[in-house]
């Protein structure tokens, strides 16, 4: 199968053997190891000096944690969204009670700077700014280095990044953009299976978890940061997905950062070629189009679920609709982990090949561009 | 290595190669077949006709789950503690604003009905109650048949049960006996990785969620049940333990549930047995040990971190030690899940080698029974 959704990804060899290795105590010295080696890893990568935890939840959960974490019922927040993503990050703040200033910017658009200078200028009391930097709904990517001298250096906010679909693929770092809480997701780019959250937390981040009151519990970053001072974890992990996370982690490192985020650029410029010379339309704005997801436009009149079960079925390309209000209107092909170049094209040509196939309806109905 | 702690457990080839398996899209409908399979056959062992669902958190976020989903702030509520993961339920429920009344009994004992009965009666406003089957900290499993039916039968509140180490090892038909939500955890008796808490849900504790006001998002119970029905979770799901739990499932329901609980009677019995053979003392009340995990008293003078080095280090042997006060004055055998009779009398073999070895030292100040 060639497994063209952002997430989970598929695994290379040596991580599914690490994935089915056997179990171990929780609370000895092998786990010791495990985690010591998991998160000097995580920091290098983060490039970040200060803590990072790995949580046994999905990125959403990773989310949750720097929300219930960071604020305090009534507090206002900022959240900067580009898409699905940006906009769930408001919906559990919300949730949990906060007073919710969004910041949205269209579908397939990264956030402009001057309008978020414009939003902080007017948002005085807002402390904490959630932004997305790779925004997998719609394949966009902020430019969150000049985002985070606004909300920083401009500012002087506390800023939580969703760097779920991005760092370990793109370049994200942490320390240098002064980014306080930073959160990725085990399914992306780091060639692990889903199920852990990994979060960094700044100096300023402990400082304001220390004074938010949003209940928490499983999620508690304080009790996180403790067990893995002792080389543990609060509660049970999700062992064979840390066991993953470790081998990609390897493999990341071996092949060495700089050139995971050249690969992962090679991905997005050959992914966007091949949309473009096979007539369809880029989604996203290519001028801030992502290295790890590619979305696609449904062309007019195509039913994409139709579409997207003719890949699969006589392909073996699987591919991803579009979430929420872009159901039907877009497509995604990810392109991040372990990729291989033609698998890229393999997909791109199986789509093409469906759409001239004849096979695919086009009712007078159906979602367009 | 011979890893008796009360999970995560060894787990059986089948399992480890199926946790090894590729990632599949979670949006696909290879994934509606896996959930489907993991859904009814968790409600076959859960002997439940309401709902399931699997939530990829540890047992304490299912827990956390049950907490905030069935709860407002300010509520008051019963919390039945036997243990460490009893107190555990009444601190998230705390963190979570609940108004508390913990009825609590001596570790090493069950709750005594009567007691519990009187607390019901003098606790006229606690619509929900929870309790812990079997208290893992303790080895201890409650009469939960005796206890629903004070709970259920005479004062009609609604039931919670921590399940995570009894069901699919220890009988715990959860219709049969009333129980509104119940709680597993996918390393315990189940034969997979750790990172995945399972919850039933009756119409009661659908009823009571519907008025909660805790804030939930990532452990959204309806959110979860919306996403299942529709062969989906909410958010990228624990793939790899997922594909575990599958192949646990099978192993569990071609041996017979009715044989596996037997075999956990067994495991319980002979584990009892060669621990007084070995002239050491059982931790938990007779009556009411537990056929998952069985409590040992550390032998005065001993010092429990030393005699755990050594079994692992010159037996292969690992043992749990206790918990929070228990530090020390016990240990704790696992036998639940994938167990071989042999491993067990070799790990109750290992601790009185160790302990004739003269090599475990006895300071004046060691924990005594």
């Amino acid at each position: 199968m060639n497994l063209r959704v952002p997430g989970p990804t598929p695994l290379p060899r040596p991580v599914l053997e690490a994935v089915g290795e056997q179990m171990i105590n929780h609370r000895g010295p092998e786990f010791e190891d495990l985690i010591a080696e998991i998160t000097a890893n995580l920091k290098e990568i983060f490039v970040t000096k200060h803590d990072v935890v790995t949580l046994t939840c999905s990125g959403t959960g990773g989310l949750e944690a720097a929300v219930s974490n960071t604020l305090s019922p009534g507090q206002r927040v900022v959240v900067i969204s580009i898409g699905v993503f940006g906009d769930r990050v408001a919906e559990m703040a919300r949730a949990y009670g906060a007073d919710v200033a969004t910041v949205s910017f269209e579908p397939g658009h990264a956030a402009d700077p001057d309008r978020v200078r414009q939003a902080l200028a007017e948002e005085a009391a807002a402390e904490v700014v959630f932004v997305t930097h790779n925004e997998t709904s719609t394949g966009v990517t902020n430019d969150l280095e000049v985002l985070a001298g606004v909300i920083k250096g401009e500012f002087d906010r506390m800023l939580v990044v969703d760097g779920i679909s991005s760092i370990g693929s793109i370049p994200c770092p942490v320390d240098e953009w002064g980014i306080d809480v930073a959160i990725s997701g085990s399914q992306k780019g780091w060639m692990a299976p889903p199920g852990l959250a990994m979060v960094s937390i700044s100096p300023r981040g402990w400082a304001a978890i220390e004074k938010a009151r949003m209940p928490r519990f499983y999620l508690d970053l304080f009790k996180a940061q403790r067990a893995f001072e002792k080389g543990q974890t609060p509660w049970t992990p999700a062992m064979s997905t840390l066991y993953g996370l470790r081998q990609g982690l390897r493999l990341i490192l071996e092949r060495g950062i700089d050139n995971v985020h050249a690969d992962h650029a090679r991905y997005g410029d050959l992914t966007r070629r091949l949309v473009k010379d096979a007539g369809l339309e880029l989604f996203a704005d290519e001028s801030h189009a992502s290295n790890t997801v590619t979305s696609v436009r449904v062309p007019e009149g195509v039913v994409w679920k139709e579409l997207s079960a003719m890949a699969r079925e006589t392909h073996n390309v699987v591919l991803a609709g579009g979430q929420g209000e872009l159901s039907g209107k877009l497509f995604r092909v990810g392109h991040l982990g372990w990729v291989l170049d033609g698998e890229l094209k393999q997909a791109v040509d199986a789509v093409v090949q469906c759409l001239n196939g004849q096979h695919v309806s086009a009712p007078n109905n159906a979602g367009t561009a």
